[in-house]
């Protein structure tokens, strides 16, 4: 093995987030499921743009946002996605290098648009995400540099990889090379709707080896265990997954391995206004934590600080550098 | 005069706003001027967007953004600029048109891009910006509809509209239509640099008659009096205008006619993060407060309200509902 180039590399959706304000009422007369993410097509997502409120467009897409978390925590990220050669595609590209992730995947020239999620948020700071994912559905394969997979200690997969057909056979290509490196493999499994697209195969993934590194919330694991009880979904995870971490909003997290089961406090806020990125953010002062050799308790720690940041405003990029929020928090980031 | 269908017409440049935070370093080293605006063609447009932070992008324009804080307090009220056909076009177009403000301005088909100003927001709230002015430029006379003009009881300009040549002329044309259906002028000074542009012809707009109500923050009143001593400056704008407010940020406003001086206090925030679009929102609550019939006094506190409210988050657009924020601090909008 030989010796890291980057801490994480992320591999998910290229998404710019279009986010506005809204009521309860404009979801339920949209039919929309709260919290959740709902894949739709071009003609939909016009028609939901024309009757939502004026919006903030912020780069967004899930394990993105968590390699701006580590670029931003003072670690070396990298990150693999698909955008379209157009404005919203520049301003991705632009907003992820510009912090330091390394991004090199070629841009599609032809085809549909950069993907886009229109995230509205209702007053309780709760997000609703509907994602057009156009340009995504070209990643494929041949978009896994082995280079990159194999210079970085954790590949971090979306779970939101499984819906685009070819960034399934990405996924498994980029899986394959890692652990052949002798690297760790995590999972997101990024929306209850989204395991409940593909609990049989997340399962098998867990089950198979395939991931070393589980991150979920607590939605998301009663989901894959189908259960409304989370003590017994906690003791299937433990019986199947090597190291895992579940978010439950304010109530902290805890971190499951083979040794016992560690609760970690939420980071306390002033004010909550956007729910966006929290998973996003945690996963990003995990994973880099995990990385620089902290307990998991910490690790979760650093994970709750930067999930505090990002709930506190508009969008699921960090508006403070997290490293020095660490810092300040008692946390250093060498 | 036939009854009013807008409170406020708003002319102004058509922007879109694309804001990062950044270091006052970065300032120093790409020689801006703090706190002022600075027109850049395109090329150095390209060049500061590659150096500056992962950006956030909001509709933006100064009189648009008063327009829309007109509509957020309850108010009616158009707009008249430029856009491009573009995919910021219709971020603009849609941003303006969802909270309720009419805009049916055509947008360019041909030529430059929809404008954007690159906005670099620096610890202390402070907001430099840096414009390409783009489709701004196609403004022109017979943008101005006169028949919208006249259903306004205010057409409200912006100083700014004096740098894209033809503006300056649908400006003049507005003005003129306005007046002679008995109906009031207001202008903002728009920026210190931009006063200092066209101090002559500011000056006479107010002299002739032009203006009747004058809008200006204490750096572009200095400004347009060629003095640092604000004492004189207020005096010499009550000798020329009818009705003035100047804007001291922390330090509040003070409301000027031939009646006297009126002080009115700032509205108290929790935190500071964004000062871009203050000056607007103060515009939007003091011009319909005047519309409405409220003492100066009364126009300026709802001019303070929705400043609060746009300097504690980023971007110059609300992202609460300004009436209602007006109501809790008892000033009832009907």
């Amino acid at each position: 093995m030989t010796s890291s180039k980057y801490d994480v590399l992320g591999i998910g959706n290229a998404i710019v987030d279009v986010i506005a304000f809204t009521e309860d009422d404009f979801l339920l007369a949209h039919q929309l499921a709260k919290g959740s993410m709902h894949l739709i097509e071009e003609e939909q997502a016009e028609k939901l743009y024309q009757s939502m409120g004026p919006a903030t467009i912020i780069s967004g897409g899930s394990a993105a946002n968590t390699m701006v978390g580590v670029a931003s925590l003072g670690g070396s990220a990298s990150f693999i996605g698909k955008v379209r050669e157009d404005v919203l595609g520049q301003a991705f590209t632009h907003d992820i290098r510009s912090i330091g992730v390394q991004f090199e995947t070629k841009p599609a020239s032809t085809g549909l648009a950069t993907a886009r999620s229109f995230i509205l948020v209702t007053p309780d700071g709760e997000r609703t995400m509907n994602t057009f994912l156009g340009a995504c559905r070209e990643l494929g394969p041949d978009d896994i540099d082995p280079e990159t997979v194999e210079a970085a200690e954790i590949t971090y997969l979306e779970g939101y990889l499984w819906d685009p057909e070819d960034a399934k056979a990405a996924f498994r290509k980029a899986v394959s090379i890692a652990h052949r490196a002798g690297r760790k493999v995590a999972l997101t499994l990024s929306d209850s709707f989204c395991v409940d697209r593909y609990r049989d195969e997340f399962r098998a993934l867990i089950t198979d080896g395939a991931i070393d590194i589980l991150l979920a919330n607590e939605h998301e694991l009663k989901s894959l265990y189908t259960t409304s009880d989370f003590d017994s979904a906690v003791k299937a995870l433990r019986d199947e997954a090597p190291l895992a971490v579940v978010t439950r909003s304010a109530e902290g997290s805890i971190v499951i391995d083979k040794e016992g089961v560690v609760a970690v406090p939420a980071q306390s806020i002033d004010r909550l206004v956007d729910t966006t990125g929290a998973g996003d953010l945690f996963a990003a002062g995990f994973l880099l934590g995990h990385v620089r050799g902290f307990s998991h308790e910490e690790a979760a720690r650093l994970g709750a600080i930067a999930a505090a940041e990002i709930i506190q405003h508009l969008g699921a990029r960090p508006e403070t550098r997290l490293k020095d929020l660490a810092q300040e928090n008692g946390i250093t980031i060498s």
